[in-house]
């Protein structure tokens, strides 16, 4: 193994968390120079209701701003199919879904049953997608932990997932830790049994938050298990509003440092990105969860090696 | 497994990075609410030079102010002779010495090589313990990695420890990741390599940083090497005066959320600790990287499971 994937998520899970509207031009900006960094796959917004997300209303105009983004894989976040249409008609070919693997957290989330979820997203799939063109992408949501059911049971969350995978051939699932509160032996194990279960008819990556301290870990427990691709934000941006109690995504700085300690290739240059973590950082009302950020710029970037100075 | 050794260090590595004195009394009573959460053993301060060190220049009074604590091993620090016999006339037969792996740490701290760091303490152990009644930790700093160099080379460290472990049957030795920049693959293949070539002649333990947000990875790859004694500073107070950029040690609150996840007992009480926690962050003029403090209380209590309420 000596290449794994990131995928950005600042500028949709960081940006709706933040209270106010980020201007469109500034966020158009902020993917420019987060795609300069060497990232070549990002979630650049959520398609959904102006109403639930007033941050996200300008999702055509950021996209039509961003023009066309050579060698980047810009995903953008659906929550049905009127949000789907929405992102296919701006040119949008890389989608994720989110589906709770909690009942409980579901039902917080978008008020029905994890079962009517995959329903629609089933719907949704068939009218948008009849050819199987889009790369599809479901984030499965407390995987491990779940603010109001406490750990998941693995079997059911298995059971859970058979069904999503039926709808498709070759989806990618991202097991995400939205409470940052799985455990990392937990988190090893589930995803070895995952990569068992399903193997190859499933892309599989990794979200996480650093809510327990337990995010690294977790990462690493991932990494172990085979998984490849894992998501960061940009200074450690984000959380989740349904999930209370949970901190910000583990900082895609902290990921390349990691990644660049263990000799591992992530294709981001991890000096352009502290720069852009810092115009992240400068997004967020509050202090973000970002370590490399916090630590000597000449430490970080000496890697393992000695200071030069 | 299922019982592992927290070392609370905070009175001691964790007091003496607060610049103000911490009156007497306080603590005094900071050490007995540590000692009432359950820690069966605690660096409670240094003897050093109160020139060197004003924050502990009280440990006389401290020690005789304690009076006996049972149950409870109270360790000192000690960097010399005459700092060993201020700590054994005070009644104390725990003590910690710290020897740097790097030698431009070393000189940094101490301003002398690592092989006269190690002479003085064979001399001083001669001198102060000449029927080997004292139990004796040595604090290993930048076994890892080192502010001046980078990452440590493994057999270079690996002779030194040998020189210590020739002075000594039954000593402790403490892997300290100084700087909180050891990367957790290193950690755990020098943990196991350590483990295989000294074997049970040696008592092991590992104290880490969460700097680089790799604390508990850090943890869990000693943990899994067969190590199973950790030092934690309850609201990860501490950090390293001579390690430029190095923040606090690893919370006790967050290895004992950890642990208890793992369903690894600790004899501690998390409940309380968090209570004293919250003391211990008061004491610090910044924000200390405690992740359990900073949750929930009701989400981290209910550990793995539902929130009663």
């Amino acid at each position: 193994m000596s290449k794994v994937e990131i995928v950005e998520v600042a500028p949709r899970d960081g940006l709706q968390n933040i209270a106010r509207f980020v201007p469109t031009e500034d966020k158009i900006s902020f993917i420019r120079k987060l795609r300069a960094t060497g990232i070549e796959r990002m979630e650049i917004g959520s398609f959904v209701s102006p109403k639930a997300i007033p941050q996200m209303s300008d999702m055509e105009e950021v996209v039509k701003g961003l023009g066309p983004m050579p060698g980047l894989r810009t995903v953008a976040l659906v929550p049905n199919s009127k949000g789907a249409s929405r992102a296919i008609a701006s040119g949008i070919s890389d989608l994720i879904f989110v589906i709770s693997m909690s009942e409980a957290h579901n039902m917080s989330n978008v008020r029905r049953s994890v079962d009517a979820s995959i329903a629609d997203f089933g719907r949704t799939l068939a009218e948008i997608d009849p050819e199987k063109k889009l790369s599809i992408r479901i984030g499965l949501a407390t995987t491990f932990h779940c603010p109001f059911v406490g750990v998941m049971d693995e079997v059911e969350v298995l059971r859970t997932m058979c069904k999503i995978v039926a709808l498709r051939e070759g989806i990618e699932l991202t097991l995400a830790d939205t409470t940052g509160m799985a455990e990392p032996q937990h988190v090893g194990r589930f995803a070895r049994r995952c990569l068992a279960e399903f193997g190859n008819s499933v892309q599989w990556s990794f979200h996480g938050h650093d809510t327990a301290g337990f995010g690294i870990a977790n990462v690493l427990a991932a990494l172990d298990a085979g998984v490849r691709s894992f998501d960061g934000a940009a200074a450690g941006l984000g959380g989740c509003p349904f999930a209370p109690g949970a901190t910000g995504n583990i900082a895609t700085e902290d990921l390349v440092y990691l990644f660049s300690r263990m000799g591992i290739e992530t294709g981001i240059d991890l000096a352009k990105l502290l720069e852009v973590a810092e115009i992240a950082a400068s997004l967020s009302p509050t202090p973000t969860g970002s370590h490399a950020l916090a630590m000597p710029r000449a430490r970080v970037l000496a890697g393992g090696g000695r200071l030069s100075a």
